[in-house]
């Protein structure tokens, strides 16, 4: 995990654009939300399911990976900083430092996630992240209809409208698949077809696994949000109880939100039983969001 | 110029998500963001580069140009309502109509934004605007880099830091070449690659046209700014020199903004000179952005 955390960085590093070059602030500003921080969870899907599809990691093109992780941290990125706005979730503190509009400006932040989000689609046109321009076109559809108003700003925006009202659990899972969800599952599938990945039985154990994933990193997030703290977060805790927004744990209580995670993270590795070896960093990648505690 | 902006609005209308479809505000407000307004200036650039690069209108797939403006239009909608936004040129009318955030809210606005550049995205991986895989690929990293910080965004963010200085006309041609000049070139870069154009000479001449339209397009905006009226033009009139932002009419006065439009347009048409009757068109639209009165 390490080891992709720190290519990642060094990849993005690479691909942001330098400070240096006009427009230099938006240029500097892109970076510091971007760089020095985050679990790089996207990334490490994006890896352990390139290497489950390609058989082992030896066969897997790392290079290929490493832009698609990069494509998917700037999408991240994007939605973090527009998020903290003050019109949405008013928030001033990210990943241990001042929110991207408090460093900078909201003007900036806004021209940030939006420079960001046609940065990740640049990087996966203008890189050979798949053997076939046919599949790449398709990875290219697969991004654009996660990040979108049916994917992840869709799910912002049932975020949104739910604020003070009382989710049932069904309606909480809908709002999740999206505004987390389908993000996560984008990474597990751009990773596994930058390997080639065709077989339809092979892509729906994973896409099973990624939504299992998805899912079980918001219960965590929400019970995290209850019992951790700012400090060991980076990120203001207690805020959804404060703004009146339905969690999981304000749902099912403490105790069940955490046996759903257990139970998520059960289903995730049953979906990669029929993999064998090949998935086991998946599998790990299923623990390590279940059993983290930050 | 009537078929082709009907054609555009008609193919929004279907190729937006419907106001039934969850999250329903979302999607209403990206339907109010897009429809029923604005000069499709660049689906007709998409058109007329198609049908230049065909030969003539009836060797064009206007299915595939229909696509292209349509993903423009999205982009060019998203760049209004994101700065439209209090944090940005905080206007509240566009198109004769309250902006966005105004009809909606902030939040929605933001989301709208986000949304749009998305499905941009999709529409040009989604359908086959091109018959090679390769060049469709190519098409999006040229959207892409149109849109980004060293496009549209970054023109925008010169744009923010320009506001309350003095810019040369250099300066200003810079701001304007990335802010609007941008997504005009990319307008007619995928037109004519929709219709199989690869010859680098025929690429270099149409590109150097979109630079000399989408200049006259900005100096024209400046003119009209002074000269007309808040009802004619359905945006707020004067708000540049209210902003003390820098326009070709303070930097060069008004009878000399008016001669360099003239100079654009001599220009374009120069730029069409070997390309002859097939870019009558194009010919036609460089008249039509320097003599509106819109």
């Amino acid at each position: 995990m390490a080891r992709v955390q720190a290519r990642t960085e060094a990849a993005l590093e690479r691909v942001l654009p330098s400070a240096a070059i006009a427009p230099q602030r938006l240029h500097e500003a892109m970076r510091y939300a971007v760089l020095g921080g985050g679990k790089r969870i996207r990334p490490l899907l994006v890896f352990a399911a390139g290497e489950a599809a390609a058989g082992d990691a030896t066969r897997a093109d790392s290079g290929r990976l490493e832009i698609l992780g990069c494509a998917l941290e700037c999408i991240h990125a994007y939605s973090l900083v527009h998020d903290d706005l003050p019109c949405m979730d008013d928030d001033v503190l990210r990943r241990g430092k001042p929110a991207c509009h408090v460093e900078f400006d909201e003007a900036t932040a806004l021209l940030v996630g939006d420079s960001l989000q046609s940065l990740a689609f640049q990087l996966v046109a203008e890189h050979r992240v798949c053997d076939d321009p046919v599949a790449q076109v398709e990875m290219l559809k697969i991004l654009a209809l996660a990040c979108g108003s049916r994917g992840m700003a869709g799910g912002q925006a049932i975020d949104l409208a739910s604020v003070g009202r009382n989710l049932t659990v069904p309606e909480l899972e809908y709002m999740h698949i999206h505004k987390t969800g389908a993000l996560i599952r984008a990474a597990v599938a751009l990773g596994a077809r930058a390997s080639q990945a065709s077989a339809p039985a092979q892509l729906d154990r994973l896409d099973h696994y990624a939504k299992c994933v998805g899912l079980a990193f918001q219960v965590v997030d929400d019970v995290l949000d209850r019992e951790s703290s700012t400090a060991t977060l980076g990120k203001t805790v207690g805020k959804d109880a404060a703004n009146n927004k339905p969690t999981y744990v304000s749902a099912l209580g403490l105790a069940r939100a955490k046996a759903l995670a257990e139970e998520l993270r059960r289903d995730a590795h049953d979906a990669l039983s029929a993999m064998g070896g090949a998935a086991r960093r998946l599998a790990d990648l299923a623990d390590f969001i279940v059993l983290r505690k930050f």
